[in-house]
């Protein structure tokens, strides 16, 4: 929404600016964006409902099963096979999802292979990276990486966050991303799905196999869109993938790897409840709050992530579900192990979910006929018919500064330093109520400040 | 394929090629063959792979949320309400699915809607008409419809048949349907989703409700690809409705009747098996030499319709597998009783269904995780990464000819009369083992002849 030109030191700024020849225009929301961003003509942000898009989806190449295996084996010998059938060359898109976390072991090899290939200058489109994707940073200096648009945490934050990548940083939410795919902002040459699960013909899922995710939404958009797809499994099984998340009538091409993932980063044995009792007592306090206001009623809708603070909430909230003996219609999720003991205690009908985060949400979506696969689609997409963000009654989320004026920065720190994504926050803002819990200081550094670092989310919504 | 030119008796062919102003061509099976059809450049017949499609898919419009009410709730209050919203005008194509088959309650109501605000000259696409549809005969003599593209079943058959419908009729196959739509060669300005079951953002499924037809994958591409899609149900369900096989994000209008079925006429209550001795001893055969040829082995599929002869060689074959103690990885279908007791029985580990012919299947799809909802996208669409109908082991079909040159008809009788669809017929004959198990005579008409009346598939296939 508001960008990146508050979330560096001027010096740096300026630098950038000019080392792009970057034209900077005033937008809505009263910040300094630029007007073209690597070389793509920007829409700078012109209010809530401000901006109508017009025009058609993107289309991707009519197919023909003449130039597919009849049998519906699609298996490849290698990563880098798999690559050069897709025609993969200088200056092209590839992508994929971040189902996976810091758990994932095939983007790296992508890009060793597009190295071996003497392949330069492309761009890389995940729906996020992860401290996992630190040797991206060799890519990059040597230029067989351009640039990254997708969510940076951790290490290639940081070098981001330096002004050392050659074009800009695009960070953009779960429906952004789908949103920038569909409208045709962004082409993905070359998607790469990470299966836990996948059968020959490319039908993937990620609720089972060693490297078990859960789902593979993330992915979605990438599978219909790309001209090419590749599906990476190391669990095989027999045609037909039931239940099948991603199409293999999407798919190009399989490779079968030993091991696409490490299982302990991809979800956590166990979730973690803060035990900070300042956010504790937050998080109760937004509980209350929510009981309080007469949002916790029967057939209720809410949505809490994984964090802390989060996730406290939903455990003080349940217990006063139970006391009053209220149900709700439909939880969101990232799904964790108190969501999954909320549905199958019956507490909700429905978890839709977005992405596990524990163990007991893959189990859960593998075996609960309630627990829901969903998607940016289905979820967060903003140029659609509708989505499920608007519908939630209540959504806590957390946020890395507020100000006076409810605007709020959920990617930089307040040294401006880029070092988180923005997954499905700005989507989540449409609900009916958006809390932010967040306390006053973190580490003797104020939350509540008088304008945001950078401007992710505007106070009216 | 080969098409019309053979269907009718010479004259009223010549008449009509005349009246509409026809250039013939002759098509690589030796037909000719209009090079125009309804105002649209036609791609004659080729032979088996020898035509590439080109170019990019067809792309609906991109919308907003800013356009959609914000609490998900899209009912409107009449078909005809929702026909305005969308716009209806002279001379477009509304389009719908035909999972009621002849106990559609819904369509008859569109077009006196159409008729009612004096709209001319649509087109109109269903998947498949039936007897139930016998007064669109009426809107076609006014003019509200201009001609039909879709299978013809009963009276419309007839109709056409007779040279009475102003456009000429199309018929494609369930594949061919999804990529007249996908390759943008009919573009859908409105399509109707009849829903058993759907909530009121549009999310919709067909194995429940008082008018279960079991799934509702023949209006998928219509809901992926039209300009406004209006979903019409009985069995209003609180968000979220899940399953869904049509996803709410598609759909722009609810609209909730009395009632959209004839349950009794949508779904069998039971299945019947063939009493003719003749053709319960050709389905024998059919399964005898799917044994004796080495096709019946552990992990193989095969594919067998709701016809009787189909019907009566699964229940031989399942027979068979019992004694031989073999499982098959997946049967394809048109579900039935028999089927669904074989899944149950643990003699499949899949049925991938296209669409359910009896109250088993409905009820089978609804509870077992194995029986899966497929489309014609992942079954037979030609124009895609690769379909499911090649995989297929052995697949039993029916014909109302074949000729010596193994050429076969499936739409028209020996007399010309077209009063069949085609259904996912052509698209079958890409198994690897294409079965047309028919009697030599038929009420003492030859079956097997020197030439088809209507060249459906190509021998060769």
């Amino acid at each position: 929404l508001g960008g990146f030109y508050r979330s560096l030191n001027k010096n740096l700024e300026m630098e950038i600016v000019m080392r792009e020849k970057l034209k900077l225009v005033k937008n809505a929301a009263g910040r300094l964006v630029p007007t073209m961003v690597n070389g793509v003509k920007t829409i700078p942000y012109k209010g809530v409902g401000k901006y109508s898009p017009k025009g058609l989806k993107a289309a991707p190449p009519i197919r023909s099963c003449i130039d597919y295996p009849t049998s519906g084996n699609k298996i490849v010998g290698s990563l880098q096979e798999a690559l050069k059938k897709c025609g993969l060359k200088n200056g092209m898109t590839i992508s994929n999802h971040h189902h996976f976390r810091n758990g994932d072991l095939v983007m790296n090899q992508v890009f060793d292979c597009a190295a071996a290939m003497g392949i330069k200058n492309l761009r890389w489109f995940p729906s996020a990276s992860f401290p996992c994707h630190k040797s991206m940073i060799d890519h990059m200096d040597s230029g067989i990486i351009h640039h990254i648009e997708g969510s940076l945490n951790g290490p290639l934050g940081n070098y981001v966050s330096e002004g050392k990548m050659k074009g800009l940083a695009v960070l953009r939410s779960h429906g952004g991303r789908w949103q920038s795919i569909q409208d045709g902002e962004v082409h993905i040459d070359i998607a790469i799905i990470a299966a836990p699960t996948s059968d020959p013909f490319g039908n993937a899922t990620g609720d089972r196999g060693p490297s078990a995710c859960g789902l593979l939404g993330f992915g979605l958009a990438d599978s219909l869109y790309a001209d090419h797809v590749i599906v990476v499994t190391d669990n095989l099984v027999d045609f037909p993938c039931v239940p099948w998340q991603i199409q293999g009538n999407n798919v190009d091409h399989v490779v079968v790897l030993d091991k696409v993932g490490e299982p302990n980063k991809i979800v956590s044995g166990t979730t973690q409840i803060t035990k900070s009792p300042d956010r504790l007592y937050i998080a109760e306090f937004t509980a209350k709050f929510v009981k309080a206001a007469g949002i916790m009623k029967e057939g209720f809708s809410f949505q809490a992530g994984a964090g802390g603070t989060a996730l406290a909430f939903a455990i003080y909230l349940r217990e006063m579900m139970k006391e009053a003996g209220v149900k709700a219609r439909f939880i969101r999720a990232g799904s964790t192990k108190y969501l999954v003991e909320m549905l199958e205690e019956g507490l909700t009908d429905y978890i839709l979910d977005g992405q596990t985060f524990d163990l007991e949400g893959v189990r859960s979506i593998r075996e609960n006929a309630g627990h829901t696969n969903t998607s940016p689609f289905t979820s967060y997409n903003w140029h659609g018919k509708g989505n499920f963000a608007s519908m939630l009654d209540a959504v806590v989320l957390g946020a890395t500064e507020v100000d006076v004026n409810f605007n709020a920065n959920v990617v930089t720190h307040s040294d401006g330093k880029m070092l988180h994504g923005i997954g499905g926050w700005q989507n989540c803002l449409f609900s009916k109520c958006t809390i932010l819990p967040i306390p006053s200081f973190r580490n003797r550094i104020p939350i509540i400040v008088d304008e945001v670092t950078t401007l992710v989310g505007p106070g009216e919504l």
